[in-house]
């Protein structure tokens, strides 16, 4: 299958081109370095210095003697460029993670909420665009996120509720509540995405995927050049990734508040699968599909116990510490989240056990020079404004 | 009270500034004539060749011996300039219709697409800041519409909905179904604004509001200077106004598709009304509050039937033809929205009645020669891309 991967220099996307490679499908990677561009703005950085997008394709094909191929686009920027990949292309299925993914960056300032929702939802308008003009029958994957949904106090659907209202019934959107910026131009995606499908028949699935954690996959051993991109701070760091760096050096771990807020977790090897049922296995015409990936929830406090856990079985001095939140957001809430789709379609859940902890314990522990601790504290503040 | 209305330069702008001016507010307009830009590239024109913004304001200041203000801004690619007018002007209410506001511009092509959603969305998001850095208690009344529900099978409720659900329940945001990407780009605002009300305290009044209809208003009456821009076409011309104006010219009204598809409407002078209701009793902090602003629900056909029958009375010779619908939207199809707050708070609705149609017949008849009638008939299709 021919599959073009926009944000295939990411955390997600760079893994995601290997497995797909290794698989036998023709990859064609698209990306902007806006990522890039940000952790240098930000000063941030990953702890294990991946390789730039030329050399970890370079080794990839030697290693693996498949071949994926790329091209340097800004698709929010140059759709000119953009409809020219998919008239040459002609993919079957497009793997969207060409998206600014940080919610913290998303609101540091106007002018990076501005530049989070013109790259998102201008992106993805331009690809939609694109989309009719040359390849009216692919297959849209989408990343969103259940940050969308928010904390409501009903269990979350997959995408669509039936709601029955005053005798009557009708099955709608599920209503959004983002909790920054970021997550509210994911939110607009879904509307635009959804309104392509239902006027120009678009084939759509939109995944609207927990917190990421994990430091590598099958293919990214393969070789030092293909270590995919790991963050801790707080920009491009998800919770468990800096909580595990935080072990790994020591220092408490920085639970926001009083860590009983409620969310939906996935492990990184566990995301390349559902990417890969989701292209196997196309929505229909028409059809704006949505699942709920992630496969288990926990709550921070939980998160933290585990990671101390796991951290005191290998000596570590584990701290918990609750400090103020950053965020705007509830504490002590209800959170059930529905998700059937995928393991329906054949997806075999990794949890976060404590085998699993020790082992991105053990390779972190191969970078803990490089581990700068004073990125663990957060500067953004949702009301500094 | 001091009002800053966004987007003075409108359809509905300038008859509110007028209107808001003359209750004893003080008014200051900001408009980038974006609308007047469009006009020109599309080759449309009102049919009442409305004065430029500077002779209007100076006839109004003449004529009423008040003082409107007025700065020439683009609020999406000039926030600098919008942060200064909200420090130095100091708003107790901010009107914001500065939006691109038709669906079939938005439906041309990707260009457009972007153009509004940029100008809309990304205008918004400068707005919430500039009014964070500088006026955080101001009151927001920002202009929805009534497309961005579509049209759902079960009663539309005024911006949120209660939802019982497996034996839960909350109050969230009503789902959304937006049928063009100008509507779509409403919902985005809507998202955007209710995230900052649940996150920064702003306070916000969203008035989704049904089709206008109208040509004049007590203000615009006092001196042709102060005539309200009048669109029969298919890209600015709301179909009551597209309807009277066939009517005018004995052409047949256009009615898309069998003409069974039912919307909300308003009178222009209503819609002057709702906004004062708005402005004097404000959202609380922390408040995004949702009017419904309509006062009557009718089919196409029965906009048609009105329409003929008040064309007959004056021996006008009016034919219904039945056209292609360009759009891609629902016929025969439930629609039932309600809208009680604003009533509650006062609004005394006017209805189509035909005294009010012969009323605009008889505005436009003056008109007659500069109706072009190549404009009546749609050239934007949904399909077409």
């Amino acid at each position: 299958m021919k599959v073009l991967i926009l944000g295939g220099d990411g955390y997600i996307g760079w893994p995601l081109s290997m497995y797909l490679s290794e698989k036998g499908h023709e990859v064609h990677i698209v990306d902007n370095f806006l990522k890039r561009y940000i952790e240098a703005q930000q000063g941030v950085e990953c702890i294990n210095s991946p390789s730039s997008l030329v050399k970890r394709i370079k080794t990839w094909n030697e290693v693996s003697g498949k071949k994926i191929n790329f091209t340097v686009a800004d698709i929010s920027e140059n759709p000119k460029l953009l409809y020219r990949i998919l008239e040459d292309f002609q993919p079957d299925s497009i793997v969207h993670l060409a998206e600014q993914p940080s919610a913290p960056y998303s609101m540091l300032g106007r002018s990076q909420a501005i530049n989070t929702q013109r790259n998102n939802v201008l992106g993805t308008l331009n690809l939609i665009y694109a989309i009719q003009a040359h390849c009216p029958e692919v297959h849209l994957v989408k990343l969103g996120t259940m940050g969308e949904y928010g904390q409501p106090n009903i269990d979350i659907e997959e995408g669509w509720i039936h709601i029955e209202h005053k005798g009557r019934s009708d099955t709608l959107l599920f209503p959004k509540s983002p909790g920054s910026f970021y997550h509210a131009s994911k939110v607009h995606d879904s509307t635009n995405l959804e309104f392509a499908c239902r006027t120009w028949g678009h084939r759509v699935t939109d995944l609207n995927q927990g917190v990421v954690y994990g430091t590598q996959t099958g293919q990214s051993k393969m070789h030092p050049n293909l270590a995919i991109s790991f963050h801790y701070d707080e920009i491009f760091g998800t919770v468990i990734n800096r909580f595990i760096t935080e072990a790994t050096l020591g220092h408490s771990l920085t639970v926001y508040g009083n860590g009983s807020q409620t969310r939906a977790y996935i492990y990184l090897e566990d995301v390349l699968r559902c990417v890969e049922i989701a292209i196997e296995k196309p929505a229909d015409k028409y059809q704006f599909r949505v699942f709920n990936q992630f496969t288990e929830q926990l709550s921070i406090n939980q998160l933290a116990d585990k990671v101390a856990l796991a951290g005191k079985s290998l000596d570590y001095r584990v701290t918990i510490d609750h400090i103020e939140n950053p965020r705007v957001e509830k504490e002590n809430h209800y959170f059930n989240a529905v998700s059937t789709h995928l393991p329906n379609l054949g997806l075999n859940p990794t949890f976060l056990t404590n085998d699993l902890i020790l082992e991105m314990l053990k390779y972190l522990s191969d970078f803990k020079d490089f581990i700068d601790k004073s990125k663990f504290m957060p500067g953004v503040k949702w009301k500094n404004h």
